[in-house]
């Protein structure tokens, strides 16, 4: 999957990264990749959500992807992080 | 799907979950489904994780759903919930 395609998710407001994902298949994608870890998996959900019954209406989920990261702190130690990459096409 | 193999998310501490998850399997179960909605969805991801990489080790992500449920909150306005099912087997 071509990092130009996917969408990461991080702390702004929810339309923020639905317009992404619309841009993204409007420019021609036919495959976009929404990626989140942590907290911020829920909001991947609701990103998805949004676009699929409001804005690309013939776009679906052809695919979920789950792992764990593991990423070192401030502090040097080491945490297990989860992580979605939702894939959707049209 | 029945309503016995499904383990719902709520607000108790991530290793509660993952211990009903391991008991559905330990008697038995072949499939247990984590359910979960709105901020709860990332520890869903956190529980099939941590069942998968720590607990049991020979089972595996055979699907995942999203899906958006309209709830009436206390003021009467209903409002979108994404949904997770996560679908575990092994």
């Amino acid at each position: 999957m071509a990092e130009e395609n996917t969408v990461y998710i991080g702390r702004k407001p929810t339309m923020n990264y639905v317009l992404a994902v619309v841009m993204q298949f409007n420019s021609g994608s036919g495959e976009v990749v929404i990626r989140a870890r942590g907290r911020n998996i829920s909001l991947a959900v609701d990103v998805a959500e949004i676009v699929r019954n409001r804005f690309i209406l013939d776009s679906k989920v052809k695919d979920i992807q789950i792992s764990t990261e593991k990423m070192t702190g401030d502090d040097g130690r080491t945490v297990n992080v989860s992580v979605i990459e939702i894939y959707l096409t049209k």
